[in-house]
């Protein structure tokens, strides 16, 4: 996966485990989503998912780390505009291991810009029981082969 | 805005800002998107965006942040099953102060669950320059009024 022309329509990607931690749970939530049920473990025991679950962002963002060490290449990577949808489907919670798997839905040159080309790819973030715990349709501009 | 009447389509709420800064931006992006042009200043200068900039997911949880501070009621959100719609349309740099824009679209009682209601936000982050670098289309779950 370097350039653009390595991210094939129907080509299917797996990757991970990476563990989520209580502490980091929290580290992160205090800081950007700091609702009872993703800070407080008391509070979220008798919360509305009956213990600590991870922020959507905090797991959208591990995903990311995955991605950026296994799918989007260093050298070819310019960014995206956007994810066309992002579902959280069931909790993350402390001692999860995630894993993604991706699969490459679209691969289009740019029209404006020759020396790029736009990968939609369906993602998936399992957990240790393979369910689907979030599903994202994301958009990267890629680098074509020089 | 406590419970889920409190919701009601059509209205528009702003608040914020958050400041962004350089340690923030290389902080996030070394755990969760280390991507060149997100935590190292040579590099990005020479890069696609001429400068370093915040990952995609560390700006939506600064948004996340704001909202929870000022949108989703602390007793009655529920969390949310997904975001519809997710665009970064402008680069975040060092130094840029980000503020919310939400209005409500939509707020519908479940009808599963008679003691709550889905709310469907159109969501926009601005930066110091009035430029929209972030919208997003979110769903979440709230009481309703006991």
């Amino acid at each position: 996966m370097e350039y653009f022309e390595d991210y094939v329509p129907g080509d299917t990607h797996e990757f991970g485990t990476i563990k989520v931690t209580e502490a980091e749970i929290i580290e992160f939530a205090a800081r950007y989503d700091p609702q009872p049920f993703h800070v407080d473990p008391a509070a979220a025991a008798s919360g509305p998912f009956g213990g600590l679950i991870a922020s959507g962002w905090h797991t959208a963002s591990l995903m990311m780390r995955l991605l950026v060490e296994n799918y989007l290449s260093p050298v070819a990577s310019l960014g995206s505009p956007g994810v066309e949808e992002l579902r959280w489907s069931k909790p993350v919670r402390p001692g999860d291991e995630l894993r993604v798997r991706v699969t490459v839905l679209e691969a289009r040159p740019s029209r404006s810009k020759p020396d790029r080309g736009l990968v939609r790819s369906g993602m998936e973030v399992l957990n240790q029981h393979g369910e689907v715990v979030c599903g994202v349709t994301a958009l990267n501009f890629l680098l074509r082969r020089p």
